[in-house]
């Protein structure tokens, strides 16, 4: 399994499926990767924010990686979120991703102390040098707090193993200055992540989206970005508004930033694919909270409600 | 001239052409007006941010309107800025708008005191009940560090005289929200206000946009625009490219945010247009930034650079 | 009356009484100026934020200023808040408040457009130049949504008729920057807004507080300010808890940011002094908030409650 | 040794001396302890902020715990840093820290994900039912994004071995409402962080200050500590004069955030104690930077000047 570049179409922002004992839930992580590929999507991406990978003890982000790997068995790519503040640990993590048969890495920078684009860049030529598999530059402000600048992006391209971009920031501005900037680099990625943004950033000239509400129902947005990417716009707009009726629903239950990924996984679980435990600080939702995403999933057709 | 509804294409968002002693440069609007009909644009938005509206001495204000509506002559609608802290003055301004000849105003609430969306929709009510010209809400959170949800958007959508929204917060999946919380109004009009974006808007479904850029180049956008409507990506793809590269050198000749304002209005008087006089606390360009402007100009084709 | 310099005490914050048809309640008025005065403060800071003077139409500032001088009389000093958005109307309300009968002026810079330090030096230089009054600064992020850098108010504080700082940024490393570099001008007045922060302000070295509280009960603020002046330090630990105990009750009746200031009149209100109506976008409390306030009221033993 | 309650007095928030290859420059740990206990310091909190505990590889974290803890050899207390984002992971780093001799902890929660007041508390009372040493809470919204709300703080002030607070918000608001919100609790510790705050903290009732500032000068603080328990205002002001003197030199060598930490480093390094290596992504001062900090430390007297 090599990495295509650019690497296009609908990665999986996969959540990790645990017990509620904060445990590995195999058995389910098996039939999600089996829910997942089933329908097309184009790679998987493991340990990110959406798979709690900051959240997860080491050794349980080693299971989560070989457990995949396994399964997926070279079929799409695997990519792993390394969401690190120690260089060192950054390097080790990669490394033992590489080892467990992944792809690729999405990396931050370090999030603990606010840094300037100097250090940043810095910090990413250095992580550049000593990683072992090909690296996305994960520019998630919401979570670290700094941005990759495009400038920065434009900089960092030039590493020999930094091959793409996931651009989480919400900003499409920023996209679109990034990809003007990149307009010579056909090879390097540009994915955006949340998955409402996926059909304007692929009409407009992006390579896909990391897009974790196809975790649920992956068929709709593998069909989201096909029509986007054939141009065929009445597609594009249907298949759009039921992203957004998602987005807007399973994601809002309650008025906490955890609700959406609360809610996804809730969801997941619903569908009978696996467990929704969480790891701290976080938990999943109770009955009433699942009546509410059972009728939500009901009014969208997914699952058959009485 | 009644007001389409919804509105679609172009609207100029256009500055206000003021001479070095910060009065108006009558001949320069005259000509700025031309400069965009003649390009085919499909409406001008006047005193907004771009307009420095909230800047202007209240009889400057009337001057710009008096002088718009009477050069334009009924050819495109006109809408009014209204960002006022009191209420009172907001209707008056309203009124004033209405009397000198403009179609609909475009409002924000009052930005000094930090409020709630009750507190939001009880003043869009009020004003609602007052104003005597239909209203778009102005969605601009840079500048009044309030931002309209999408519940309250659809609330004030429902008061007679709320016809649309000019959203200005750069962020399409607020855009998307409001766009599906709305989808049995196909009459309420939804722009975007950031240029960068106006393209995936309407590809996704929006009317159209309030481009500041078009007051430097109508054409741009306005093909732009068509493009979009048409579903010509090709076109979108090459157009957007340049609007990208406008973006990031004559809005960018400086850090300071009022570098975007600056830069337009010194591009608009190299193509010898207007005067860029402004308001305080902004000062025009010096000599070695209007020489950038023109460099950029050259490299745009603009203008012809020996 | 002339303007001591530096002013020293506690200047309060003056609510604008207006009855609930928004007009001004002049018997309140009266009513409110004698309550403070004769509780000892040093002056009375009108049309600020907590008077609602960027909600207030021009005629009805015009109003507080005549009604207020000519209530005080030179007792004490009467400084009118002027926070415009164009240099010109602040140039002329501050002429205004010179022709009413008041000693100086505390004026922000425009607020709409985000603005350099190097640009707000020239607004403050021009406004200097043209204001017949001598004017403090205004730093109030949260509202205005710029801050006057310590470096700032040291260029500043040359212009012959700025004489001092109204400091509401709720930040004391930053009063401190700017008192360590004043430190050559003993002339020149530091006074915090937030009430809270007045006795630490003072015992470092301040010259007082524009306290909003004082509204209410204004002895508590003036004894906490003498009990700091004379560094009784366990007086200063006494009455600060009771300044605590106002404010995380009176002040935070519902989680809008409006909750202090609608507390604040409703409490003035609930002690007979004066109508509780308010400028749009805000309202009064309702019953059982009222209620709620004179519960809170009677824990301080302010009011008799049953 | 055991732990005071409260800890009241100067802690140094130390820094960790590292030499230029990223390794423990023990010689320079060791007299750097003695550099802050021979002047009096009442204890030591390693492994925070200021000790770049975020950015420390695990093994190293463990030689600086047991490097301190063996120098200190109980003279004053020892505190460790604990800033993970994966609750088993601060468990066991607490664990290690009893281990190797230290008295306490101070806690963040997890950092990466935003997180409700609730997830906040349900996440301290399970750190607290497994950490096996006392707990500080460690408010440092400026790193970790989030805020311990005062009723959070007394809330988690209920379970067992939570003992105090360390407040680095900049914000003494909130910090006199955790203060009056504890009043019945003169147990529980409550420390600021910013060096610049300690004497006004400690003046209205506060134990202290985390003082980073003590690495440079140690004796400054703690005299400046005596003067506020003392309540001896002159020396107060003097002494918090050449506190600000420090902190706008030292600290803003250049506009970066980590200016600050660079800047301490570089200085305690000019001062002969130790190595001021740095961990990624941040770099030690060059040589000019370096002849500015010894100019600024030689204008406050602390090094000899020619």
């Amino acid at each position: 399994m090599s990495l295509p570049q650019p690497l296009r179409g609908v990665i999986t922002a996969m959540i990790t499926p645990l017990t509620r004992k904060g445990t590995l839930d195999g058995r389910g992580l098996e039939r999600l990767v089996e829910h997942l590929i089933s329908a097309g999507v184009h790679g998987l991406f493991i340990l990110g924010t959406t798979g709690e990978g900051p959240a997860l003890p080491r050794s349980l982000q080693s299971d989560v990686i070989k457990a995949t790997c396994q399964q997926v068995g070279g079929r799409v790519p695997v990519i792993v979120g390394v969401t690190e503040t120690v260089l060192e640990e950054a390097v080790e993590l990669t490394a033992k991703a590489k080892e467990l048969g992944a792809q690729a890495a999405v990396t931050s920078a370090p999030y603990y102390y606010p840094a300037s684009q100097a250090e940043l860049l810095t910090y990413l030529e250095e992580l550049a040098a000593a990683a072992p598999l090909p690296v996305f530059l994960y520019n998630a402000p919401s979570n670290t707090h700094h941005r990759f600048d495009p400038a920065t992006v434009r900089s960092a391209a030039r590493f020999p193993n930094i091959v793409g971009l996931k651009d989480s920031g919400c900003d499409m501005i920023y996209f679109h200055c990034v990809r003007e900037s990149l307009r010579d680099r056909p090879d390097f990625t540009l994915l955006v992540g949340p998955e409402e943004l996926m059909a304007e950033a692929v009409l407009l000239g992006g390579h896909g989206g990391m897009c974790a509400g196809s975790n649920i129902w992956p068929r709709l947005y593998v069909d989201l970005y096909n029509a986007a990417a054939a141009c065929d716009l009445d597609a594009v707009r249907r298949l759009q508004s039921t992203v957004m009726r998602l987005s807007t629903t399973v994601y809002r239950v309650d008025a906490r930033e955890s609700s959406l990924l609360r809610g996804m996984k809730c969801a997941v679980a619903e569908l009978g694919i696996c467990d929704d435990g969480m790891m701290p600080p976080f938990e999943p939702f109770d009955d009433a909270e699942r009546a509410r995403i059972r009728e939500y999933l009901g009014e969208l057709g997914w699952i058959h409600t009485p």
